[in-house]
């Protein structure tokens, strides 16, 4: 993306700070240069980090700029030492940019229960000025990644305007946000009001539908920057595109989910209401058991229905109502017309499971609800990324 | 144990049938040759498969004396067919062995989707007599296995009065019923109303308490036998008999959890309730993050506080009022009263780690409530085993 290719009037800024010491960028600023509306949603977690509550105050108004961002350390569990440093952060951040203080959030995301190297940040902070580069998203989807393999930006134009759309993953997502970090930028112009509500639309059906390994950051952020300058847009082509951005993100994300090798699409129809759809859905995408099978490509669909039949509470769901199919091959209920008999069905399930994207189909046979979930594979890279990351 | 050490009157036949052609014995008879009475629990899966259709109403009025196990082949999502068969294995099996139809439970585990082998297991059938051998408990404990690496079988006295519990793990086993299959018999005599609240209550605080992989079976079967040749105990002592050998069997699958290494025990104090303490140790040792971090040795305590946090709709849980600690070691907040700097706190967790048995404590602040689950380590083992189990 070259420069002319981004949304008017953002300003990117991203250093090494040393939050891990290997010289990497780890810091990010990201901000409009005029004054912008904000949309944003945050993890649940009980044990979310000061980063999140100062970000959720500052976001009260819809009157917010930009995000400060510290890649590596998510400065979580650590105290009133962590929340003081948190606010120091971002008010040295505002001094530097001229920006009001309470118009910048500030996300972290890494190892939990550590403090910032608040001397090595407060060094760099003194040579940050008003004049930050222009453009530079590449770099800020670089510079917010921790076990990412690949930094992760999508880009939509709506008529004269721009969007551009960062994220980083990749482990504890799930459910309530799924990344932990989402950041999109427009110069379209949009009401407060509609903007809030398409992007609470559009993060319901993308980002909290990606499960990788069903634990919840205490980290989670996403927000959405929109600045005006490139003026009016229709808000149906801004939802269109807010989508489409967000749904590659999230399926980025997936197929990049820490040792992910496969990306699984789970698509839940005729379920009693889109909630439930989204409940079997997940419990589908989350289950270790049909993880692992995907994973190597062992036709064991049974696992499928054990997933949906953990929904113990919802008991309008029938067995003899169920299909389930792997793309275009139906496996169950046996003897489905068109079915193929055990062995043919292994072998072309089999087939299906090749790829490196599954998609399972549930029809549940109650009413009208349906619901599409994104996740990914269990491999042992995973295990072994996780066993050895704080070390 | 000797056929002397074992309760009176139980007979135990276990033979090859031919479930996974590899020779092993794979089918068990387990029953009372007297008049019994059983307490039975199930798995709550909407998937489940006919063998628990079919115990469950078996055991609806008490009276049952035994059970006959298929390992290796679930029978489930196997339509009418299924059903069929389920029926036929049990009558065939009531018949040769001169038992009421209705006194004998069948269960089942293993690969969903597929049918039994019933021309083998009728074969089989055909030699089956009344005259089955007494005791045998370690061959049945032997023949229930499908990927568990050894039996388990658990003993107790209780006065005059023995019982046995045999359980299989491993997989699949969360949260409404820990394990595929377990079975217990004593010639204990109890009153049954009694028995059944006593069984209920050991079941909630074992084998409800354990969680391997998140994944629910559609297997799940718990059964007490009780046929009362030994005489009246006293229920305060039977009830703490059965909550030892519950508890014995419960670690001893835990720690052989599909490819585990290390058993994790998280004792949760505090809570607003029972309840809210078994939710948030749940949240802590299913978190995949939680399981590779203690698979690694890795001091990444802060992964704890993150899976605290997931019970997000428990609005009382405080950051400032959790304590967590791995075995002797405070580790949060930071500053505790006795806690050491990051690096000592590390040092300190990672030796708690070393062994094969890992205590997490985690005390909420809020009120009285406690529980303790049960649970192992996530490796590189699992996802192996889980990648190829079907084919």
């Amino acid at each position: 993306m070259t420069e002319n290719e981004a949304p008017l009037g953002f300003a990117v800024h991203t250093a090494p700070v040393g939050l891990l010491d290997d010289g990497r960028d780890d810091f990010t600023v990201l901000m409009s240069t005029v004054p912008s509306t904000v949309s944003a949603v945050f993890t649940r977690s009980r044990f979310a980090g000061p980063s999140v509550v100062i970000s959720r105050a500052a976001c009260a108004d819809h009157n917010a700029r930009g995000v400060v961002v510290l890649a590596r350390n998510a400065n979580v569990a650590t105290g009133d030492e962590g929340e003081c440093n948190a606010r120091e952060v971002r008010a040295l951040t505002a001094r530097a940019t001229g920006v009001p203080e309470d118009e910048l959030l500030i996300a972290s995301t890494g190892v939990i229960g550590r403090q910032y190297p608040m001397p090595a940040i407060r060094d760099h902070l003194k040579t940050l000025t008003a004049a930050l580069p222009d453009g530079g998203f590449e770099r800020a989807a670089r510079a917010i990644m921790t076990t990412d393999t690949r930094p992760k930006l999508v880009r939509r134009r709506i008529g004269e305007a721009t969007l551009v759309g960062i994220a980083k993953g990749v482990g504890m997502m799930e459910p309530d946000m799924a990344t932990l970090l989402t950041f999109f930028a427009t110069d379209a112009r949009l009401d407060p009001g509609e903007q809030d509500r398409i992007f609470r639309r559009v993060m319901d059906r993308t980002f909290n539908a990606v499960s990788i390994d069903t634990d919840t950051s205490t980290s989670d952020t996403a927000a959405l920057f929109a600045n005006g300058l490139a003026g009016d847009v229709s808000p149906d082509a801004f939802e269109e595109a807010l989508y489409g951005v967000a749904l590659d993100l999230v399926k980025d994300i997936a197929s990049d989910g820490e040792g992910a090798g496969k990306l699984i699409e789970v698509q839940v129809t005729g379920a009693r209401d889109d909630a439930q759809a989204k409940r079997v859905g997940k419990a589908v995408v989350n289950s270790p058991l049909v993880k692992t099978a995907v994973h190597g490509g062992d036709p064991n669909w049974g696992r499928v229905a054990m997933a949906i039949g953990k929904c113990s509470d919802d008991t309008d769901i029938e067995q003899d109502r169920v299909v389930i199919r792997f793309g275009d091959v139906a496996v169950y209920p046996p003897g489905l017309p068109g079915t193929r008999d055990e062995d043919e069905v292994r072998d072309a399930v089999a087939a299906e499971m090749g790829g490196t994207e599954v998609i399972i189909g549930i029809e549940l046979g109650i009413a009208d609800g349906a619901f599409t979930v994104y996740g990914c594979d269990l491999t042992e890279g995973y295990v072994r990324l996780n066993a050895d990351y704080s070390t």
